[in-house]
């Protein structure tokens, strides 16, 4: 079994690649949950369905986000009844949140909710989230406090931050399925997605990062940082504006502790020696996934 | 001003034509909201959504219910993922569901939220909720105890009942715009709604029916039984199942104590002495409304 430490976009498409190259079963993400959010009374969870969503193959590519197909009436409603729109839900989208939110009512815990999904789309890599307790990523900027969906949705994370809190996260325990992936698993990717804001509230689900600090042997990450610019996102900012390095060796320094092996980017190659000095391995391929050949490639570098 | 207690459909047609022959500010509907529930994490009120739409000149003839120019996208794609789709609830309503979720969830009033959504659909009939409190009607049946949803819709109110309770009535209060209403009004009307179901409900919120018992000379009640049958719904066979005659003289007496002139049909013109055999005063008309004229003429009977 592969363990795949994951927030969303970055992780969708590594999984999908992962699920190529290898049997899909044998995958689990273990999926940040600090993102989720309850909006008109809904439970949305971002990253868990970007990654259904993708792995299912409806995810839309135009758009970066949501499904393919989409279509916009309740918005365009809620928006005419002066509701708030600024989160946009298409209406395939819109199902997703009934179903787990009806479910999640009904006394089911989000693991459960998220495998009868899964189910559904055929999606055969297991979802796991990392916890089932609500945790919520917030942020300190200079507009005050907020929520993760104000400062990234609503902001478009045009905003700086000053600090980052995950509540609720020393109260939460990770799943039994959590539990059991980080420790049988026989390796452990972290994706390359946002260090602070994706994988850093997974770590800090009580267990987790002491699972990896022992386990870091087997430990394998992915940059998510190529030439001090994020594929996408505001992962390179954010690293700047809380005092770490904006490249590749900040991300690894970041980490410190808790990866054997890093997956860099040719664009890196000249700071291989500095990852290597702190006594890690290191591989240097190409890591921008969006071309097929290249996803492929790096899934296969990260099963090597 | 004048109060009209209200249900679904029948208080919705009779409050339109009302609206028609007088001037819509000074009609004050007090709404049931027994049939309100939680689904998919959304708070839908059927009745108060009814008449709303239906003032707003929103509401969708062909179907009875719901708005007009409909879509069911996300019922769609719900009943694709197996979610629970038996309640349908069309793209546009959610619109109105999702809104009121959203702001009941931050601390509004149910009273509130109608009126916000009332200015939105440019309806000026006052919307009152009976209660801000949550009360919901239930039914002993046959099959068990159940929630009026699934009684209503999931059943299609085709199960025996042997008992309806109201939780939480006892401790609800109404609200102070109900109160205001009630006392103020020149005149309370009982629409031609479900006496069991829909006026049963508003009644019991404690200080109503002692304000009706008051005010017996001021209130005028429109039969919605006609030559034995209900014009719609299940009341003809809920008062045969519950020990009530079923005709105009068993929801008289239902009502006993809490009206002063009845309104009945033409074709129970031979039943009118039988009302004026217990004290009250009866005016014979055509009360289907379904025809435009008869609700005109309907309204004007209602404000003589």
């Amino acid at each position: 079994m592969i363990a795949v430490l994951s927030g969303g976009v970055g992780a969708a498409r590594l999984l999908r690649a992962l699920s190529i190259v290898t049997e899909p079963s044998k995958l689990a993400a273990i999926v940040n949950v600090g993102d989720d959010l309850v909006l008109h009374g809904l439970t949305i969870c971002p990253d868990l369905d970007t990654i259904m969503y993708t792995l299912a193959g409806l995810n839309n590519d135009e758009l970066g986000w949501g499904l393919r197909g989409e279509t916009w009436r309740v918005m365009q409603e809620l928006d005419a009844l002066g509701g708030a729109a600024w989160f946009q839900l298409g209406d395939r989208d819109l199902a997703t949140h009934l179903y787990r939110s009806e479910r999640l009512s009904s006394g089911a815990t989000k693991s459960a909710v998220t495998r009868e999904l899964c189910e559904r789309l055929h999606v055969t890599v297991r979802l796991l989230p990392v916890t089932n307790d609500v945790i919520a990523t917030e942020f300190e900027t200079e507009l005050g406090r907020m929520s993760f969906q104000e400062y990234f949705v609503r902001h478009h994370h045009d905003v700086t931050v000053t600090a980052i809190d995950v509540t609720g996260v020393e109260q939460s325990r990770p799943t039994p399925e959590v539990l059991h992936a980080l420790t049988e698993a026989e390796r452990i990717v972290i994706a390359p997605s946002n260090p602070l804001i994706s994988i850093e509230p997974i770590l800090r689900v009580p267990g987790v990062r002491e699972i990896l600090r022992v386990r870091r042997a087997d430990v394998v990450a992915v940059s998510p940082i190529i030439a001090g610019e994020a594929v996408k996102g505001p992962a390179s900012r954010l690293l700047g504006e809380l005092g770490h390095e904006v490249s590749c060796i900040g991300v690894v320094d970041f980490y410190d502790g808790l990866v054997g092996t890093w997956i860099i980017d040719e664009r890196d190659a000249a700071r291989a020696d500095e990852v290597r000095a702190r006594g890690l391995r290191v591989v240097v391929t190409t890591t921008v996934m969006s071309e097929g050949d290249n996803a492929h490639r790096l899934a296969e570098a990260v099963l090597q």
